[in-house]
């Protein structure tokens, strides 16, 4: 009897809760120069879901796999294969649809990883870099000023405190809700504030400072807000839209302080990023995630089986941390 | 008896049409160095207006002659002045308080310009350098690259359609009433749409173009659907608020499309713009101005005396064209 695979399927886009399905298809035979590897774990990101639901600015062909990024265990190679190894620890291929029990893939799409915390090395891929470029790709930072940042508790945020601090970078934290105050400040948040329409005041009066780089996951009326908390010249930069609104400005804030406005997407970033810019920004990560100095918090890890539970989870939003599959077993 | 200029002023920051003032003053006496000059055409610049309302990125000290720009005759001259004489026709100096019948200041302050139409060059100084800076400080524009502006029957507006044209870069025209296409599609448009929620459609089904760059004055939606019609990395410059509403726009027009937002003030402009820029810019304004290639549409022309009716016209905005100030009589 020939093994099986276990696999999280979409044939239409919409709600995940609604969408995904979990089948089973028989295991793809190894063809020269390719490897399989076991899926260790794999992040639920909210991007993956707004993937799903249609919404997002790549639609794969359907029916696909979902997930788009996760950590595994090289299990099998193909004879011609050299230099990867049965037991290795990898990060798996990007967008290949991570959230099945096993990947067989071109060898020289994994990448080998130092052995680690399998949870925090499996998100290495999308929220760190994230967070790292936004940092360095914007504007020009120096040690001492400000940057301030909106959905500051996500796993991104928590990265940008990390990797700010590590800088000697100051960060204003802005969040939704009371409960997440704690964490980003034993974290070494610089100020930590709940939004609201005076947020620009209560920065002032927190921080008094001017901040250099406004970034938000938020969109609506926080987006306006970060913009007023900027210096002339200051920008502002969006990666999401976890409120569901359009992201909105007065136009003065434009106009007269010259607040510059553009958009992340890693996915851009990685269509011109050479090689060794590649190679330079997970390069340090990776280190940095595997020796625990960066990490992120992780709320709860799910089976794929639980697939309906753990995206509604993930979108409800009052998480504290990641939410991770574990496919083969948590 | 000594002679008295008249002047708008205001005292505290308002409606235009309430702390607008019209009084009489002595006439200033000429100091070494100073020239007197007749104000003949003032221009009511929409931002004038928001200015005195107090909501403008700076704030005169009160009580203030109200007016930024205007043409103007010297009528008198320092015995030590030279280079300036009576007769000629002159920029006055921007920024002064320019709604009077008379201006005295730095004979070095007053711009020597070539005799021509006054009405339209009254209107130099801030909205022909507006429209030709938008063209230029952003985007790299080449022949057969399309813009996208909304306002566009301002006079910001046509002056972009005109600039444009001259370039061989191809105009879309966004305007809020059926009655402003035909003066767009007179000037050479090569396209003009009512706005409205499916404007970004009808400008695709239009033009058959992604916009490099689009021009908004107006804010609130129409802002985030003029960022939909531009391709991956083109770029949104806000120059105005005519809707009063904030300007509002998806979150994936700018992460997924990189579309990227400015701000234009001309006055940040004059801060960083050297002389040779300056020269530039207006030398080559100031010629097609005058021979009359560069001209934007007169609605009406006022007395100081019905400077209230003036302010309120001005701001209804159903005007088909710029409200002038005629201080010395019509």
């Amino acid at each position: 009897m020939s093994k099986t695979v276990k696999q999280v399927i979409y044939s239409e886009f919409g709600d995940p809760t609604k969408v995904l399905k979990v089948e089973t298809a028989p295991q793809q035979p190894l063809a020269a120069g390719q490897a399989r590897a076991d899926v260790l774990r794999s992040p639920i990101n909210p991007s993956d879901l707004i993937q799903i639901s249609g919404n997002y600015g790549v639609r794969p062909q359907l029916p696909a796999v979902a997930g788009n990024e996760g950590i595994g265990r090289i299990t099998e190679v193909a004879e011609d294969v050299t230099g990867l190894n049965i037991g290795q620890l990898v990060l798996l291929p990007a967008g290949t649809g991570t959230w099945r029990t096993e990947i067989v893939a071109s060898a020289g799409a994994f990448v080998p990883m130092p052995e680690g915390d399998i949870d925090q090395l499996s998100m290495m891929m999308v929220n760190p870099a994230t967070a790292q470029l936004l940092l360095t790709d914007f504007v020009d930072l120096k040690e001492g000023d400000w940057v301030i940042q909106s959905a500051a508790n996500s796993a991104v945020g928590t990265y940008v405190v990390q990797l700010a601090k590590a800088k000697g970078i100051k960060v204003a934290c802005v969040v939704r809700r009371e409960s997440a105050v704690a964490e980003l400040e034993s974290l070494g948040a610089d100020a930590v504030l709940v939004d609201g329409p005076d947020l620009p005041q209560r920065v002032k009066q927190a921080t008094g400072a001017k901040m250099k780089l406004a970034l938000d996951a938020v969109a609506g009326e926080t987006f306006g807000r970060l913009g007023e908390t900027l210096d002339v010249g200051g920008t502002l930069v969006n990666y999401g839209a976890m409120s569901g609104e359009p992201a909105s400005m007065q136009a003065g804030v434009m106009i007269f302080r010259d607040v510059r406005v553009r958009g992340f997407w890693l996915v851009h970033w990685f269509e011109r990023a050479s090689k060794e810019e590649r190679m330079a920004t997970y390069g340090a990560l990776t280190k940095a995630v595997a020796t625990g100095t960066l990490h992120a918090p992780i709320d709860r890890v799910f089976t794929l089986d639980d697939i309906h539970e753990a995206a509604g989870y993930t979108w409800a939003g009052e998480r504290s941390g990641k939410v991770l599959l574990a496919p083969n077993g948590i």
